[in-house]
């Protein structure tokens, strides 16, 4: 457990760095054990930059802390769907200004496709530039269990997916370790920067 | 005060960092004590980023210098507004690109709101993204007196307001703490980027 | 061969910090030997801003590793390509934002040119602004015997090149040092971002 | 000297990290005396975020290197004009993103107006936001003779200018001291910074 706090301090520190958890905003965990479920975590209202070791929470696999008197972050749930479901090892949840506006940009559209990259090799399982993803976008909600329900639903119709962008409120990737996750982390947030200023210039005909 | 003192040159060299305080611009106070009114403040022309501890202030109630040689920044009668208008316990004023650019543009409008974003949750109160922040933009003044009585009237008309814009001379916001008045620079600073990207773009229709 | 490691190791670092290795993007080849021909490189799949010493391989002419388990690169025969038709010391290859929006704006075109300036000097040869340089954009494939004779052919045909860009997948370039490299990427980069930028805008007429 | 040789060294790596002297672009002086004229400053060809001490020259009036077997830079001419018209104890060459652009987009005006900013008061002398500064902008030129004498003319011409552009070439700006100089160079690459990205949006009417 030292060794997977230490790794969430670090990565919290660089991401802060890049902008990508700006006030109290973003969330990590990491699976501690499987059986019982444990996690790992960031907890609620934290400053992901400036995190020290003894910060991180145990939460089981109904959320709740097991031996510390800090908050869960109500998104503990969406963390929950996200490892059973891809039986995740890790799960990152950034919030950057290119995830933000291309989350409001495409809403309507629920996802967001992103194709011919040789960046998308870095997604797990993806060999070929030649890959089209989409990220499937869910309407942002405080109601964390019907989030919660709606981030099921749509991790089950897109199987494929490596990500899930939040209206107005950032992207969760995750990876099978803590590693895989942020490898998942950078590539998205390259790829969607790349989008997000290729979509909004106006291109000479 | 040591603490309160390496805490604001520690910030100093943050903001620098992100670029939210360059050449002399910027300036940062935090509540020392209550009665006597006193803020531990950065002094006149210093750079925010390479403050040393004994270049700050200790000002009174009047923007007077309790105890130094070093002449207090201008702007000190606008810190001591918002400290009696809010009971701040911290100001920080931040001159960034994106927050120069929207409060020259939105001038003539007298303010800019921010609605629908996950991050505004981050700002002391705010429960939901489903909230309207508005900021109010004052003409920039070189009468400091005549400025400070605007910004009275304008945080007393608008008493749910985080923030307040200065035309072509950045932001203003406070914390009843130094780190709450840290998150709510980053969560603003944030936001101002991500309606400043979003402004100027020639979106497809 | 531990300076020309700590050498990667270092570049690595400084790139990331930039953006332009993010994820497991981009790779670096230095020529230990010119006979046998010998190149330290990184491996394939590492994170180039966090690689140790250890990491680094030994590959031959053929792109064979030398004397270790690690797997290298599949772009180990573009680097030897480049080492023979250039006479390189070392052959760096980035992967940011820029060159990625740029090579696929400009990929039907089959290359970019950049003209007038100053910092087109700090190619190795110009010695003036006033100099047009002709950067070649590769079609990416997965067929790395075949990409790499299109890069042979390209490099012959374009034998003033400095660089290549691959489409959706960076660039490539090269020094007869690695100083040289570093220079070119640095200066590329740069005169990218000035073209991505200044193409996309709708400048009044 | 060693003193002056330091600053230098350490302003380098500054700049270098907010990419205004990639490659081996820009150059720095400092005058170490006046009768006779001396200036330390960084030679031909180097990279401005790597230097060490002992990479500075000496050199005299006429730009001839006192002590070294290291080449002065082209641009001596330059810095020699500056510090005799302006009694500058100081002055700074960068090469950034922004003012490439807008050095290019205004050559045929001849020079650059920025008015209304807060940010201008940190420039020498400027009191008020309500100043305007006309920055000159001298076609570029590699006969380094030629263009000390228009440059002569441009800062004769120009008496209250605070910098001056190279079409397609940076900024030069300059101060009583080092510091004056580096400020100086913060506040204009943040102006530049703003009046580029408004000028090149399609603001909404």
């Amino acid at each position: 457990v030292p060794g997977l706090r230490q790794h969430l301090v670090s990565l919290g520190q660089e991401f802060y760095r890049r902008g990508w958890v700006m006030g109290t905003s973003g969330n990590f965990s990491i699976v501690q054990s499987n059986r019982p479920l444990t996690l790992v975590m960031t907890p609620s209202g934290a400053h992901k930059g400036r995190l020290k070791a003894s910060d991180l929470l145990l939460v089981d696999g109904q959320g709740r802390p097991k031996n510390r008197a800090r908050k869960p972050s109500a998104e503990t749930l969406l963390h929950l769907e996200i490892v059973r479901d891809r039986s995740a090892g890790a799960v990152l949840h950034t919030h950057s200004v290119w995830s933000t506006i291309l989350s409001e940009r495409h809403r309507d559209a629920g996802g967001l496709a992103i194709a011919g990259y040789e960046m998308l090799k870095g997604l797990e399982g993806v060999t070929t530039h030649e890959h089209r993803e989409w990220i499937p976008i869910l309407a942002n909600d405080q109601d964390m269990p019907r989030l919660a329900g709606r981030l099921r639903e749509t991790l089950a119709a897109h199987a494929a997916a490596h990500a899930v962008l939040l209206s107005g409120h950032g992207m969760y990737t995750w990876g099978r370790t803590a590693d895989e996750a942020v490898r998942h982390v950078e590539i998205l947030e390259f790829l969607l920067e790349v989008i997000g200023r290729q979509e909004s210039r106006s291109w000479p005909q």
